[in-house]
């Protein structure tokens, strides 16, 4: 079986296009892995590209992609909505098949040694790949930003895992690291009210009693006059979308509210959506294959969990 | 103001009555505070009694009450569904009024000092009260149970807060501490299989992925021919009944199983039982005063969370 990861490199360019395209372009001349997507977003000045492929074809081009991400951008000039504090801010190894999380952390540590090495860049290993619990969340990492590093730095609690203990002067400082999964996933409620998504997004994230691995807030879609609970499933098999769902679902009838749809940001991997569907198939007693097609996945995760937007490109399996 | 406090000791006998009575009777004959509630478990093999009121006065029954478990229940002899460690297994202060959570700590310690001392039984002091995180946690310190204390109490880590390194041999070991009051609250299914309740368990306890302050067991009730998925709401602000029920609930739909009735151990809070009776009211559209009488809160607590065998004596607040 051979090894297949997600990698998610974050850029600090969300605006200058072109500069972004001479930074991704490379990625897309190899072979072994496919870039997924390039999603520049301006607000956030930042750029999230998905690579999906063998991460023993991936390293050289990765290292490539940081020195070309050193020479066009100046963290000195950089300024967004997303705090960042390199430009390439972070770089996560995810397991999808073939390969251990232990696995991904040795990719993480490879490219980790090459950059620091060959371009003094610093770098911290984060998530799975951390080297102590202060470093297993990146905001945590992160505080302070680029313009905080050049003394955070020098704290020897704050040593980089590669690299001296200087920031590079245009560059900053970058996190590698190795994660499972996250799915970013937004349920869209019946009001432009905020309220009723605020207090909900409050009974159901972790920091205020809610299920662990839910992070979650409210937000209002101007575009589409609407507010939608915004989430990140930080583990999807512990916290698997349907109760999530059902919950927000179960607080809305306090406010009279229903749930219009849902959308998921980015890929999703087939087995939480598998998973979910079970409850249903379960609850609705009708049959359900575990060698289901993307397509019928797709259409049951449509129904069952309004997903709006959904074509089975959502899906991670459907790029291997 | 006078000073108020729950004490809630549980000890290891809920079959035999008479025994019970015998450890348990010598507490009513004191002024300043009162015996509200004894409840014997036969499947869990284990009693709770609920007493409130001055703490000052509960400190030398209770020590006696110690005594007379000591005298009257031998550890090794006793199985039943509960985990437990000890003949008085746990024993925490409660603030009710008049009285800070540093108050109640200093009743614990009292407590721990003198049975230590008197009876050899070794003391850890738990949640508020803990020497050490490690000790915040009922279920982390009671891991292993009476069985395994033998070796564990010689593990450096495990050495007791009061008292020597080694188990009283046919008490155990007890725990004494100060918390917020905890609310033991046990929902029935309509089936005698295990399996239901151990999963859903598992996905709304924090320690698997659920709800931050819930802790969650299966538990089959020979006596009653079912199973119950038993918990302790940590922080029931944060954590309401109903949010629990309803999660219960529609976990049980893929099972096509449903909640028969819940119960409560012990006391509960007034305003808990409001909290969760006022999301039905939304939900349902009645309206619900905030200076609603006990006895109506004790009816729409038995309609809309199906609690059996309850009264408004179950309602902290009846008792002040």
């Amino acid at each position: 079986m051979p090894e297949i990861v997600q990698c998610v490199p974050n850029i600090s360019e969300g605006k200058d296009l072109q500069k972004i395209n001479r930074i991704v372009e490379p990625l897309r001349h190899h072979s072994g892995f496919k870039v997924i997507s390039v999603e520049p977003d301006k607000d956030y000045h930042r750029t999230v590209i998905t690579l999906i492929g063998d991460p023993n074809q991936m390293i050289m081009p990765l290292i490539n992609f940081y020195a070309l991400a050193a020479k066009e951008i100046d963290m000195n000039l950089h300024h967004g909505e997303h705090p960042r504090m390199g430009a390439v801010d972070v770089c996560p190894f995810i397991p999808i098949s073939g390969i251990t999380m232990e696995g991904c952390v040795n990719y993480a540590k490879m490219l980790a040694d090459h950059i620091a090495y060959m371009y003094q860049i610093p770098v911290y290993l984060y998530a799975e790949a951390a080297s102590n619990d202060l470093r297993k969340d990146l905001p945590t990492i992160r505080k302070g930003e680029f313009e905080g590093f050049k003394d955070k730095i020098k704290d020897p609690l704050w040593k980089p895992d590669y690299g001296q203990s200087e920031i590079h002067k245009t560059f900053g400082v970058t996190a590698i690291g190795a994660r499972m999964p996250l799915i970013a996933y937004n349920i869209d409620l019946n009001t432009a009210d905020e309220k009723p998504a605020k207090q909900i997004a409050k009974y159901i994230r972790q920091s205020s009693g809610g299920f662990k691995y839910i992070q979650a807030g409210p937000a209002y879609l101007e575009d589409r006059g609407h507010v939608q609970v915004t989430m990140n499933i930080l583990d999807y098999k512990k916290n698997p979308i349907y109760r999530i769902f059902e919950t927000v679902q179960m607080e809305l009838k306090a406010y009279q509210l229903e749930i219009t749809s849902s959308e998921v940001i980015g890929l999703i991997p087939k087995d939480t959506l598998y998973e979910s569907m079970l409850y249903y198939a379960k609850v609705h007693q009708f049959e359900i294959k575990k060698d289901i097609s993307l397509e019928e996945l797709t259409n049951l995760s449509i129904r069952y969990l309004k997903i709006r937007d959904f074509t089975k490109e959502k899906i991670i399996e459907a790029h291997l």
